[in-house]
């Protein structure tokens, strides 16, 4: 079975000020989710803050998160660090709570080379035991995964799929091409980016791993499903009417945006981590008129 | 007085391979720094690992160094984390170890705007009461300090100095014009690039942030000493016989060098932090080699 795949969906982690974690509002977060119709859940990742989080606050977010998933739904929890060291504590801690798959990226402060991610990740899988997704988030690490890197990892056991990011929905059909054909049957080929996602699930991408179902979850898996029912122009109509969302992250960042929509929805009352800042009050104003012109009953049909 | 000026020593922390720091190996290496003739220390830089040491790490390098440096030379302290309130946690245990300033960058793993760094530089120097000196190092945060942001925070009480990147000898002498003009009298404009800063304090930059003279200070100290006395002749011919030295660097990176340089020299028996891996045997023999051909005596003629 190739895993993950479908639609799995990035929440944010609700924090003080102080980087500790509210495991009751995260608890409810991942419980809607888990019953919301998405394949899978990332719990720390990006849009999770895993970076700015201690082992400590990262290993009550995730008992909170399986806790509340209740095995309806698995969990890819992101398990990056600077050091490797940290990354398989944090490999070994996911897989003890009980989370299905470790999703691993590089991040980087003096520039890595390609090998010494390739040990990097190795040794993670290797000492962990944990399934890993390679994430593959070069704006974010500093570090982009090479081909010749991805399709030396996608051979060993342990290394079972990848988070790749996206620029353009062209551009990501031509990557799935070129990537399927580097690496094993059923190694999981995934992307971010929500805006590019619609497309690389219908050009056969396995997973869509997307910012806006960790808050919106109901858009992307009528999506989701639309493609699994070989309905293009349905997932195409509905993707279309998410973009003003796509723009709105596009300006604003899916983070910020995410954390604003939390608040308007009533999901969570919490910031991301400093020095990252809320919206403007005047940004929230957008973010809020944007979700009134989305159709408010999901799917909609496809003219709406 | 402007602050920091002259030549400053960033050497490596010598760690176990789970980041504990070795205090005698660094109170060694910090101690002969001291005896030296450099004009500071920086410890905790980008060269010393800071991202890669807990905070408790980091408190105890700190009190190794000033008891290492018994009050001879002013220290400068990293004190950067992605978390704002981890950073004025930091700041303020340098305060309280007796550092003269705080070294302060802005690592990112979101992207950050400038106002997003503004506040987090103004409040780890409000909180921590350290004197700040700004660190530009895009390469490594993932994060360019624009000039803006730079004559802004310039103003501010408590931020004293700048280190910024540099590209080439020619723009380095544009942007400090540049920069001078920006910032308030007795703002200190350093640079960092050991390869360019011959030329930067020859056009008469305040202070020059070194990596190898944090592991061999003696061409360093030379070359300062040269443009203080108005010789930049001799301090040119000092730096063209490190030509060799630098070519490493911009082939191996110098933090992997420092750290085969280290081994070579008898200073430190140590690793860069896992994922950055040593040089290869063959690397160190390049180095070992390059090592033979510098002049063993500084300051060598302008000849030699």
């Amino acid at each position: 079975m190739t895993l993950p795949r479908g639609l799995s969906a990035f929440p944010i982690t609700p924090t003080d000020n102080q980087g500790r974690v509210d495991v009751a509002a995260y608890g409810r977060l991942v419980a809607r989710l888990a019953g919301s119709g998405v394949a899978s859940i990332g719990v720390l990742g990006s849009t999770g803050g895993y970076m700015y989080l201690t082992r400590e606050e990262r290993r009550r977010a995730l008992e909170a998160a399986v806790q509340a998933a209740a095995g309806r739904v698995p969990l890819v929890a992101g398990v990056g660090a600077l050091r490797t060291d940290d990354a398989v504590r944090l490999a070994q801690d996911a897989a003890e709570a009980g989370a299905t798959a470790g999703l691993l990226s590089a991040p980087s402060y003096i520039p890595l080379t390609q090998d010494e991610v390739f040990e990097h990740c190795m040794t993670v899988a290797r000492e962990s035991g944990l399934p890993i997704v390679l994430y593959d988030n070069p704006v974010a690490t500093g570090f982009r995964f090479s081909p010749d890197l991805i399709a030396r990892l996608a051979r060993e056991p342990g290394v079972v799929g990848i988070k790749n990011p996206t620029e353009s929905p062209d551009k990501t059909v031509a990557h799935l091409a070129e990537q399927r054909a580097a690496t094993p049957a059923g190694f999981s080929v995934g992307y971010s980016g929500d805006w590019n996602c619609a497309e690389a699930l219908i050009a056969g991408a396995d997973a869509w791993y997307s910012v806006l179902a960790g808050v919106l979850p109901a858009p992307g898996v009528a999506i989701a499903r639309a493609v699994a029912e070989g309905d293009h122009a349905q997932a195409r109509a509905l993707n279309a009417a998410l973009a003003p969302v796509w723009r709105l992250f596009k300006t604003h960042t899916s983070l910020r945006v995410v954390y604003a929509l939390a608040g308007i929805l009533g999901l969570a009352d919490t910031a991301p981590p400093r020095p990252i800042l809320p919206l403007s009050a005047e940004a929230v104003h957008e973010v809020e008129r944007t979700l009134k012109t989305l159709p408010s009953v999901w799917p909609p049909g496809p003219q709406t």
